[in-house]
């Protein structure tokens, strides 16, 4: 069963990320060490003894839909009621709204212990806090005053409507309708696709946050407007309202996350009887400007799928050193030099290549956790330096350069990891008791929505790498620098030749960023873009390798970690030479190639 | 739905393979190129039609035991019998029990089909090939003349049963005993668990094939013995008689290939009333000789494991392929330079980052169909020279080499490849209904059983590379430079840079051939094991790379499949230098970092 790893997280927050710096200087309001310390541990005990033993139920029975009631899996609502009420639901919302504030980063490393217990219910939250942000943001003062406090306490959970089955990764092609009402509020008629957590039994109330067209719109993401669209319309004195005509028409069959209901929502077909058709909506933000809205939260929400890759990372990890101490077969040769293997089969971790798979998840799994945690803290330092608007944009520079690779590295990460847990398992990963497998089925979404992770690549290639004309990925660059400059000039012999090969890793991720700077500065997008994929997964490797050394030199105490960034830069960063191949040299072939396809 | 790449196929095993050259030596007794090629198309026509349209009732009805009666799914007893009504079955067996003697190779390439349609239930089949192949080699004439038509003919089926609880991938953990009767034959006692097929009403008649132990028996591996177990004993007139003490208790609820009961078998628990407990067996091969026996069908059996994974892989990518074709989204740059893409969507196919996913997929699923094809053919060809035992041992040393490489590779890129599919279908790919998942799913256990990709690169490494003093692995590369020397020597630009890439990779490949032998010369099995899975794929890569090339060469009227060599060449290739510095520096961190795991 999970256990959080409450020291790895609280160590990787305050001396990778950077949280312990800057709650000395202040920057984080009221958060403190020892409270920092206090919300892991209460977070680690829920995630553990709460959230995990309800995880095999949910994906046992999924969700079903019935005259658009959803059932959710037994002890889930008892689940979500305990956990919102223990507070978990406000920890980052603003504090006039029943919020406690704290910082983005800390929100993430809580969320990578819900979704290691169980990423089908740390789903439903997660979109809760998408919409809060944007009603928060963009949100009328009336809207804010009814809606707000519900989905800061996780009274009323959130949803955000953005796909239909023409329209997925290019909302361009959105079809949904948005009326002007006599009242100033909206009708919204359309179908909406992949709605998690769309309709369930969780809360008295949902709030939709729905994307839609008005009549009079521009074509394309220029015409596109955000509504609020809550299941119960809601009464001036904050009683809930007549059903509102949003339902859910089903539920799809998943793959993994089956806990979690995937609704195909219908707004506006006149089903609330006495009613004319169309459902209830109220603009967030300005007509036509809805995808502004929605990208004030992206960076949030994408940030949190990220955490996804490193909560399933995690538990596979755990599940698979558990079973591979216990697991006893064969002979190992001399890696273990264990005296007592002598006579008898030795657990599998102490076969080379078994100890090899475990290595690769940990130090992934280390290293996704410190990329995606230093991408929450750059978010929370943005908003610390308000006052300082140079400061303020290089934070906010750094959280857009970071969020692609936190998202797409972290959750490519997961389904690896999660492939190798069940490799490790031999023939008891592919049977769905041990709870391997579901691992693996749970993390195969998150590299597909909130932008595929294809979509990533092409954020960081054509955008993020651009930034103040390069000078944000150098100013991380040097940054990454000042530790492999550290590594290199202390001679702890557990570090082997880890500073050479983070340097080498380095040389090759300035050589990509360059060629594909140029490449997009000469608008040879075919070339940038083919290279896309690889350069994001070298540049995750890169920093990821550089934070595990990083972790290494923060704590002399233990040689533990300065082994795993050895292990990882000795054997994993050599791919980053390949990597740069495929940027630098692979665009030719691949175009050459297309044909083959048509 | 699934369509047999037939010309593909037919021109991996007669350009690529081989088979066209030994044909024309009469090395394939009378298989000429038609019979080729109509055997091609009518299995073919049989997978698509007849197979392909059940593989998802399969999954999702799946299979389950009550009193020992396991319920197959829907409309799959039919199914196997109209597949072995029309001789599939018999295609490889020996003549003179009613086989068709017809080559491994081509054997490969139909099982290639049955899997891509479902390999659920071609998984059943896979079974009875070994078992036929034990009992050809080791059974006694009187258990031949009993069983071997059967079996050959497909009017019964076979299991394998070798693993319990705590046997493994150590087999010398075994516990299941055999006692001596007094009529020469043996009673068996004990549980056997993930036993493919182990019960299932396909048949009326099944025969277990049972590794056990005698009282008397040496520990260890030296002291198993091999046995035959009738699901009903058979009387002297070929008529079943009565139900032996041999019954399927559960079956495993597994992540995928839903369709095929996967059974914990009880031997001789005393189920059969009137009867004194233990299953009635007889002895195949000598006492104490069982695994030797299990030897002789091995390296077939590993073959047909590997061809699962091609055969998910090609499943997986027409799928994908169909999708990107279809899908519309987004504005493509100029990679498609299609003019007809001005004002609309495009097919998502044009899109760099999606054509790179699906190139990807076609040449690894090319490759490795060519590495496991000129495995199977190698089989044939130590069969066909029997008469001359130099060639013969050379082939078969050909075949020992290329096995593990045909079994780990293939499932390895089974896997990746149908993850892949998944994330080009986008959301779609999650959702069950659209079949993509279900690839994952069944792909996911072919790394794991018939020994696991571990032990493949184990047995790779340990075993394969130092045949002959090394003189089987420099035969097969000098054969690789040949291919590589005539892709240098021509001048077709649509090759590209792919002569050079190869020239890289294989020294590579030299590279590190040579470091693990001479680990293992020096008995550092730690640093020889270390490296063995890294390895195994850059094997695999390099020789999978040269097959596409050699293929191009072989088909000059088409340059889609020089274009195709060189995307592997050029993007795919550039791995092997990351996988050299894995095996030839990442063996002393990972012995470092080892003391992390315990």
């Amino acid at each position: 069963m999970y256990k959080a790893p409450v020291d790895d997280i609280a160590f990787a927050l305050k001396k990778v990320a950077g949280l312990e710096a800057a709650m000395e200087q202040g920057l984080l309001g009221e958060l403190t060490p020892d409270l920092l310390d206090a919300v892991l541990e209460e977070a680690g005990r829920f995630a553990g003894e709460e959230i995990a033993p309800l995880a095999d139920v949910g994906d046992r029975e999924g969700t079903s839909v019935k005259d658009g009631v959803v059932t959710t899996p037994t002890g889930w609502k008892a689940l979500y009621e305990n956990w919102s009420a223990g507070g978990w639901n406000a920890l980052t919302g603003p504090e006039e709204y029943g919020g406690q504030g704290l910082p983005t980063s800390l929100s993430a490393a809580v969320f990578e212990m819900w979704n290691s217990a169980s990423m089908g219910f740390a789903i439903g939250p997660t979109l809760t806090v998408g919409a809060v942000e944007a009603l928060e943001a963009h949100g009328s003062d009336e809207l804010k005053a009814t809606y707000l406090e519900k989905l800061v306490t996780g009274a009323w959970m959130g949803t955000m409507n953005l796909t239909e089955p023409q329209a997925g990764s290019d909302l361009s092609a959105l079809k949904t309708k948005a009326e002007r009402a006599d009242d100033g509020s909206y009708r919204i008629f359309g179908q909406k696709i992949y709605i998690t957590y769309g309709e369930h039994d969780f809360t008295d109330n949902i709030v939709h946050l729905v994307l839609a067209r008005l009549p009079d719109a521009p074509a394309g993401v220029k015409g596109i407007s955000l509504f609020l669209v809550p299941k119960f319309l809601v009464n001036q004195d904050g009683s809930l309202g007549r059903r509102n005509d949003a339902f859910c028409h089903s539920v799809e069959h998943k793959l993994g996350i089956h806990g979690s209901p995937t609704c195909t929502m219908i707004y506006g077909d006149g089903s609330v009887d006495g009613e004319e058709a169309g459902a209830v909506g109220y603009l967030i933000g300005e007509e036509n400007r809805g995808l502004a809205c929605m990208f004030t939260m992206m960076n949030n929400a994408r940030l949190l799928v990220g955490v996804q890759g490193i909560g399933v990372a995690e538990a596979a990890f755990q599940k698979a050193l558990d079973y591979a101490r216990e697991r006893r077969q064969g002979r190992a040769t001399r890696l273990a030099k264990n005296p007592e293997a002598g006579g008898q089969m030795s657990p599998i971790l102490d076969h080379p290549d078994v100890a090899r798979m475990l290595l690769t998840m940990k130090s992934l799994t280390g290293a996704v956790r410190a990329i995606t945690y230093a991408c929450g803290h750059a978010t929370d330092m943005a908003k610390a330096h308000r006052g300082d608007a140079e400061a303020s944009a290089a934070w906010k520079e750094r959280a857009n350069l970071l969020t692609p690779i936190a998202k797409a590295f972290s959750t490519d990460v997961g389904v690896e990891v999660a492939s190798l847990g069940i490799q490790v398992h031999g023939g008891m990963g592919f049977v769905e008791e041990t709870g391997a497998a579901r691992l693996l089925r749970d993390a195969r979404i998150a590299p597909i929505y909130e932008g595929t992770n294809g979509i990533q690549a092409i954020d960081l290639v054509a955008r993020k790498i651009g930034q103040s004309g390069g000078e944000a990925v150098r100013r991380y660059f040097a940054e990454l620098d000042e530790t492999i400059e550290a590594v290199r000039g202390q001679n702890e012999a557990a570090f082997g030749a880890t500073g050479d090969a983070l340097a080498a890793a380095m040389a090759d991720l300035r050589e990509t960023t360059e060629f594909l700077s140029n490449a997009t500065a000469a608008k040879d997008m075919d070339t940038a873009l083919a290279g896309a994929t690889p350069y994001l997964r070298l540049f995750g490797l890169t920093a990821g390798a550089v934070y595990l050394a990083k972790a290494a030199l923060a704590d002399t105490t233990r040689t533990e970690r300065a082994h795993l960034a050895r292990f990882m830069a000795e054997n994993l960063l050599s791919e980053t030479g390949a990597l740069k191949r495929q940027v630098v040299g692979g665009a030719a072939s691949l175009a050459a190639a297309h044909s083959i396809l048509q």
